[in-house]
């Protein structure tokens, strides 16, 4: 049994109990002999942030290439240093982005990507949660389909026989202009036949809205529901930047969990998502960073004020997009986007629990603390507990060597630009 | 003499020297006895971040309301604490915004506010570099116009006789629509009589620019403009948001330098300033966070990643604002607007320095470290020189008593909200 003493909570004092991989009491708790003990009085304890939309061996391509068109960026840098990627240099990768959301307090992401031995096994050392999806990518083609599909399949069995129960696996087919309808369709059974939700991206850019609809005649809510891509599955669409009126009424219909990801839409010029039209609608707003090569971080914090301050400014309402609101946007909103029992601090709810400590300056005066998580702090925290297990205690990760990481990142970043 | 030895800067190992204020070597420096060493082998150098637009005691402020109309803003809880502050509330207000920029890298700030011995007295003790301006506003009343010019003047001459070579006066009438046009033609007198810079707000809101309108037929650059506001002084001109193509010829041949405060604007739901409109006429952009009110903190980090990611969002162009661009707004640039030799580093500017730890998984790989620095650290740094005094080591302040002021500035909150 873990106790967290005295810590800052909702603006209370209180101790949280956690016994194997749950809260069992928030309160006043009696001190026994066979506790550990975290002394919480210095700190203020928020659930774990949940991140939504992530490429997490992409640490590896922080910084390769910014500033650039799209297609430049993805043909000249990304692609070619992707194509030399292998199961070791996803490990470090994803290391090193276990190490950057653990220090930023995030303590599940949702994920799709290639290599997923190397980025599972990253993961089950980390103590991070984690919805692992292999991305799919047929490009019409019913060989490379075929390939995909047994991929795809092949992963989650995998996955499910890891028997660790932090990491699930999902379905990931990369987006509407880069699968084929038959693709799309089957994951739909797949979903279905494994109970794993799919994530997509969806709407992201003007040009592949463009695309889909000279491919289709439709745009892509309205081809993906014209095959009844929605109906019994759980769907988390990232990005959704570009949407019409009536494509928010599949998604609002079909239960379609949002992933915004304002800071890559911002840096790849992709745009500004309608969040306050959506969420007019009651649709389950989630965050995403995206990838390293367009944040550059897996800091959720940072998603999370720029959340709260662009729509705003954008609209000329600083009504629009409470703090509270995008502080549930990285917590609880996540947590029912994946349907984990998370994103907040009750009793019987998974203990993933984040301890920042008080004594920051963006944190002072220590009033008004859930104004200063989101427009204020931003900031590295202190402890992270995952699951029931102490992964960080006092800024120092107990499940990962960090240096060795940063060597191996190294090391790996010179083989991709060889 | 103080050596900081084999630092990494602009992509190599080198060795700076300082002595006195300055910097006198970068390059390979033979350590001798008399001088105090910095171990550099795990950091990073960059010079010391300028914030062009602060009213730094408003830290009481952060988190006080945020989401709420301007004016509901202003006077249900800014304009009544802001009526309980005394010169001893400031002081610790200050002290709490120093620790903040200390502990974010920033080494010089441009400051309007009020109960300039405090701020004074705070910034000297704590090693940072300032500008500090008296805000003046005299809604047009000439007994009031009177009174506000006296008190400018008199902070004047109070800051120069306090012979402490860091803080500069300068002169802060408010903006056009709190100031008649009497008292700006006066602070240009005054500008040129001490030759101190000229700090205002200009252009912020849709509305504001209308009142003025309203009050002038003008627009607010060419209303100053009339007046020759502009003409032999060095004018700071925070927000510009909103500007027609008359006000930015103005900007222009005047060589107003732009204070750029991208998160302030999204927050208070003001707009997007056309920065890349303004660069391709060669305007100086400089970046300031504005006060803890409307931010609500005073990491200048954030601002250079918002800067660099919002203008290409809102404009769709993946090209626009450059990391270099966003990084020179925040050092280089700010130099120039306050006309002081800082902002680089370089043998003969001033040695205000700033060092990161490269161990910071934002950082790594350790490679396009300038990418880094604007799209992924947005940290806390580690050492701290400024004007050739340690003021920060291994991220302890060590001319200010951390938790003393974290417990005073709560008290000082307490006596705003009573």
């Amino acid at each position: 049994m873990l106790l967290i003493k005295n810590v800052f909570f909702n603006g209370k004092r209180r101790d949280i109990l956690i016994e194997d991989n749950k809260i069992v009491k928030i309160g006043e708790v009696k001190r026994e002999e066979e506790m550990e003990v975290i002394d919480g009085s210095k700190k203020i304890a928020i659930p774990g942030l949940i991140n939504t939309h992530t490429h997490i061996p992409m640490t590896l391509f922080r910084g390769v290439a910014d500033d650039l068109p799209l297609m430049e960026w993805l043909n000249n840098y990304i692609w070619p240093m992707e194509a030399k990627l292998n199961e070791e240099i996803v490990y470090y990768g994803t290391l090193l982005g276990c190490i950057e959301m653990i220090k930023t307090g995030t303590t599940t992401f949702n994920d799709m990507y290639f290599y997923l031995e190397g980025i599972a096994k990253a993961v089950e050392e980390s103590g991070l949660r984690a919805f692992l999806a292999y991305g799919m990518i047929d490009l019409f083609d019913e060989e490379r389909r075929e390939k995909e599909l047994k991929n795809a399949e092949k992963y989650i069995e995998y996955l499910n026989k890891l028997g660790c129960e932090r990491i699930k696996p999902a379905l990931g087919p990369h987006a509407p202009y880069t699968c084929s309808k038959e693709l799309l369709a089957e994951v739909n059974k797949l979903a279905k036949k494994y109970s794993v939700p799919i994530h997509i991206h969806m709407n992201e850019t003007l040009e592949e809205i463009k695309r889909v609809k000279e491919l289709t005649g439709m745009k892509p809510f309205e081809y993906l529901n014209s095959f009844k891509f929605f109906d019994g599955v759980k769907v988390i669409a990232a990005h959704c930047v570009h949407l019409s009126d009536e494509e928010i009424k599949i998604i609002k219909e079909k239960r379609v969990n949002v992933s915004h990801n304002p800071i890559s839409n911002l840096k790849l010029a992709s745009g500004v998502a309608p969040i306050p039209k959506l969420l007019k609608e009651g649709i389950n707003i989630t965050l995403g960073t995206d990838g390293c090569g367009s944040n550059n971080n897996l800091n959720l914090f940072e998603e999370i004020k720029v959340c709260a301050i662009l729509h705003k400014g954008v609209n000329l309402d600083p009504t629009l997009i409470k703090a509270d609101e995008a502080f549930n946007f990285a917590t609880i909103n996540g947590a029912k986007a994946l349907d984990i029992n998370a994103g907040k601090l009750e009793e019987g709810a998974l203990a993933d629990i984040v301890l920042i400590n008080k004594d920051n300056p963006t944190l002072q005066p220590l009033e008004n603390i859930s104004s200063h998580l989101v427009y204020s702090f931003n900031g590295f925290v202190d402890d992270v507990i995952i699951d029931g297990n102490v992964v960080m205690r006092d800024g120092k990760i107990l499940t990962i060597d960090e240096e060795k990481v940063y060597e191996e990142a190294e090391k790996a970043y010179y083989r991709l630009k060889e």
